[in-house]
C-alpha cells in the first residue's frame, strides 16, 4: 500500500516527521511505498542525511508549508500548494491509501473532508481518539470535526468507533456510551436524548446508556460518543489537567527533597509510558472514504512511525469496507436527522 | 443573619452536616442564626450527643428525604415535605437569608429554580463551582443548571462570575474567558460566538476571549464562561482524572517498594489540600434572589463548615445587589435572546 505523510507538519517538522517515516520502514513489507510530501530540497537533504537510498521513499514536492496557527480556512484557500492541500489531493485522488499528518489540525481535518467522499452511508466524519486508561482504551469520538451535529451523526459514530474498537484493539464487544450529564436516561440536552433512541433501537450495539466525565477513566466504557465541542473540550481539558497534576507533584516534591523528586522521577516515566496517547498514532477521520490519521501537533519520530503502522493497519483490516456494510445492513435509516 | 443548611442532604448526612454546623459557629457573629432542616428527633439526637444547648441552633422539621439517586422532578413533586423542598421555601419565603444542601444536586437546583425568583435582569441561574489550579482559583459556570443556553445567559453567567470572582477571591480584574475549541475568533460554535459578540461589546468586562480545555489549569483565566452540559462534563471529568492520576501512580509506587510509596504520602496529601475544591465550600446557584450554595455529595463536616462561611461572606457582600447593579446599568441588553 501506498502511505504519504505530510512531512511539513507539526512542531518537530519535518526532521522527527521523516524520522518517523525512516523508522517506521521496519513495520512495513517491501511492497509498502512510503511517500513524504513537502518541500523536496529539504526532504531530499534529510533523507540523504540519513543515508537512505534514493527512491527508496518517494518524494511528492509541496512547496507551500501551512503554519499550525494558520486560520485553516483561509490557509487552504490561498495555499493550494501545501503539503496539506496536496495530501488530501493525493487522498481523494487514489494516488496514496493513506494519508498522515501531524500538522495544523484544523487544516487537515478540513481539506480532508472537502477533497475526500465520505463513505457510503456516512452524513459527516468525526475524529476519533484512543483515551488509554485505568480501565483500558476508550476511544472516543468526535473530537472537533463536527460541531453542529445531529443525532444521526452521532449514531454513526458510535457505529464506526464500534468497528475501529473491535479492529484495531482488538475488543470483542466494545461497551459504547454517551457523554451526558447524568446516568439516568432522563438526562442531557435533546441530542443526546435522541441520539440514546437511536442506539438503544439498534440491537448489534453494546449500548451502556449515558456516560458522565468521571466514566471515561474508571473502565467503565471502550467507546464514548459525543459532538465535537465536547469531545474537543475533554480532550484538550485531558491534557491540561495531566499536565498540571504533574506540575503540582513535582513542585511538592522538590519542596520536600532532590532525593525524593529523583526517586519520584522512575515512577513519572513509568505512568506518562503507559497512558500516553502517542502510543497509538493519531486520530483517524472516521467517515472519509480512505485511511487519514491526524497526530498532535507535538509529534515525534515515535508518533509517526505509530500513525504509519495504525494507517496501515486500518487499511489491511478493511474498516472502511467493515463500516459501510454495517450501515448498509442496518434497520435503521438515518441518513436525515 | 439566617443560614438554614438541608441536614439530610449527602453522603455523610445527617453525622457530617450537623457536625459542620456546629464547627461553623466559631466563625459566627452572635446574631447568626443557624437553621438545621431535617428529621427533627434524629437532629435533636445528634446535637444532644455533641453537647449542643438546647435553641443554640434552630431546627425545621421536614420528615421526607429525598435520596442521592432519585429522579429530582419525581422526588420534588412527590415529597414536597422533603428537607430540599422546605429549604427552598425558606428561602423564596425569605424565612432564611441563606440555604446550603449536599443533596440531591438536581433536585436542590430544581427546586431553588422553582421556589426563588430570579434576580431583576438576570433570565437563567446558573452554578459556579471554583477550580482550584496552579494559576489560582478559577470560577466556571454554569456546570449544569441550563442545559439550554442562550447567548444572553452566557453574558449573564460572565457577569455574576465576575462579581463572585471580586468579591469572594479578592481577584480585582477578573480575566473572563469562553470555552470554546480553539483560541482564534472564528473557532466555536453559534452560541459561543454570539457570546464572544456580547462579551466584546461590554467594555467593563476584562475579557480575553476564547479558551480551550488545556487553558483552564495553567493560569491563562480567572472565570471560565460555558453552557450547563460542557461545564458539567468538565466538572465530574476533572474529578475522574485526578482519581485516575493518583491510582496510577499508587498503583506503580507500591510495584517499586513499600517504602517510596510511603514516601510520597505527604505529598498527595499536599496537594490534595491545595488543589481541593471542598475547601472552597461548595458551588453558589447565581442569578436567583438569595443566597443558595450547593455542595458535593461527598461533603464532610470541613466543606459545610467552609459552605456555611462562604454563604455569610456572600451575603455580607452583597453580592446580588452588585449583580442587578451592574445588570441595570449595563448598556447591553440581554433580555432576549
Amino acid at each position: 500500500m501506498r502511505i504519504a505523510i505530510d512531512a511539513m507538519g507539526g512542531d518537530h517538522a519535518p526532521d522527527e516527521i521523516i524520522k518517523g517515516a525512516l523508522e517506521a520502514r521496519e513495520l512495513l513489507d517491501a511492497e509498502d511505498q512510503l511517500i513524504l510530501i513537502g518541500v523536496q530540497a529539504s526532504i531530499e537533504k534529510h533523507l540523504k542525511l540519513a543515508g537512505c537510498p534514493a527512491g527508496a521513499i518517494q518524494i511528492v514536492d509541496a512547496p507551500e508549508t501551512i503554519a499550525m496557527d494558520e486560520s485553516p480556512v483561509d490557509a487552504l484557500r490561498k495555499k493550494r500548494n501545501s503539503s496539506i492541500a496536496v495530501m488530501a489531493r493525493m487522498a481523494s485522488n487514489k494516488e496514496a491509501d493513506a494519508v498522515i499528518s501531524a500538522g495544523n489540525t484544523g487544516a487537515c481535518v478540513a481539506a480532508c473532508q472537502i477533497r475526500m467522499r465520505n463513505l457510503e452511508g456516512v452524513n459527516r466524519p468525526g475524529i476519533a481518539v484512543v483515551l488509554p486508561t485505568l480501565g483500558g482504551p476508550v476511544t472516543m469520538c468526535d473530537v472537533g470535526a463536527n460541531i453542529a451535529c445531529k443525532p444521526a451523526n452521532l449514531y454513526q459514530y458510535a457505529i464506526m468507533s464500534m468497528v475501529y474498537s473491535r479492529q484495531m484493539l482488538g475488543i470483542a464487544s466494545p461497551r459504547v456510551g454517551l457523554m451526558s450529564i447524568g446516568a439516568e436516561d432522563a438526562k442531557g440536552n435533546e441530542l443526546v436524548k435522541k441520539t440514546r433512541d437511536l442506539l438503544k433501537t439498534d440491537p448489534n450495539v453494546n449500548f451502556i446508556g449515558n456516560l458522565e466525565g468521571r466514566d471515561i477513566f474508571d473502565g467503565a466504557c471502550d467507546v464514548a460518543i459525543c459532538e465535537g465541542f465536547v469531545g474537543n473540550v475533554i480532550l484538550k481539558l485531558t491534557e491540561g489537567m495531566v499536565h498540571m497534576l504533574f506540575s503540582a507533584i513535582k513542585h511538592e516534591l522538590l519542596a520536600e527533597s532532590m532525593e525524593l523528586a529523583l526517586k519520584f522521577k522512575p515512577v513519572m516515566t513509568e505512568i506518562y509510558k503507559k497512558y500516553d496517547y502517542h502510543e497509538y498514532g493519531g486520530a483517524p477521520l472516521l467517515g472519509v472514504d480512505g485511511t487519514a490519521f491526524i497526530c498532535h501537533g507535538t509529534s515525534k519520530s515515535r508518533t509517526i512511525k505509530n500513525a504509519i503502522a495504525a494507517s496501515k493497519k486500518y487499511h489491511m483490516k478493511k474498516i472502511n469496507h467493515r463500516i459501510t456494510d454495517y450501515l448498509k445492513n442496518s434497520a435503521l435509516r438515518t441518513n436525515g436527522d
